[in-house]
């Protein structure tokens, strides 16, 4: 497996996987556990903007996300977040649903594939 | 990017985004909030039968399908209408898991990956 | 589509298909559903090792995983297992949520996709 590419490893994952012209980052959390689902998004956001520019890609290379909120809740306020953020035109397939998180003052988690650079 | 496509795409998400020979389809739901799982599974079955058609492809060269179902309860029946429509010895992988979804309304959802035409 | 192999087929589901490089694997549970979190996740993860195996690859090539646990509160002893497990310095990229699954029984799923060999 000389064509696999791991970044940001750990003994449990990787933050950034890259195979054959795909991306593959970890689901991502806001770990400062932030207090808004609006401040938790956008920090998810800034950090998987932070983890495509590692690898020369953007936004705008987002294939697909899956997204999970604590609660439905937080779909509108989720939603301003993401809406605002999206490369315009350029918008990723994606799947929201509702899933407890690794903590309870996780309130959003965003995973993505994308295409490399 | 230029070799990414997107199709019905708006400021939240594209419904189909193709890249590398690989379609990846937006999670899909029945926006008419059938009243029963069978209707609402028949419905997103055929959206998705549209979205693969649109693109040259078909049901045979799903990869993999991501199910959500509000509740366990309707295990049973969303199989049903799911084994039936599953192209013959050409089954994709699958999980299937409970999950609150975006609407109550809504009682199933069905993600897929697909191999393009 | 003749470029998809299917592994392990029925109507419902493969639990292996591949396609351009890359293997898709259906969600593991432990159909034992052995009484411990720690047991069905080593039964989980000599599932993946055996399937990928099939297609002479192993968990060196795992590019992403998807976590369910039934209860979070799984969260520690499925990780102590799971760390253990992951191939050193190749760990793939992850993400982890709570959901109910297909049975009560089930503690613990895990869906794989992988670099072909």
């Amino acid at each position: 497996m000389t064509d696999i590419q791991r970044f940001e490893t750990n003994d449990r994952m990787s933050q950034i996987v890259v195979h054959n012209g795909v991306l593959y980052l970890a689901g991502q959390v806001d770990l400062d556990m932030s207090e808004t689902v609006t401040d938790q998004t956008t920090k998810i956001l800034e950090r998987i903007d932070a983890l495509l520019k590692s690898q020369g890609a953007d936004k705008s290379c987002i294939l697909s996300a899956s997204i999970w909120l604590a609660s439905m809740q937080y779909f509108v306020e989720f939603n301003g977040v993401w809406d605002a953020w999206v490369s315009p035109n350029q918008a990723p397939a994606r799947a929201c649903v509702q899933a407890e998180l690794a903590h309870p003052e996780f309130l959003v988690e965003v995973s993505v594939i994308a295409a490399s650079a």
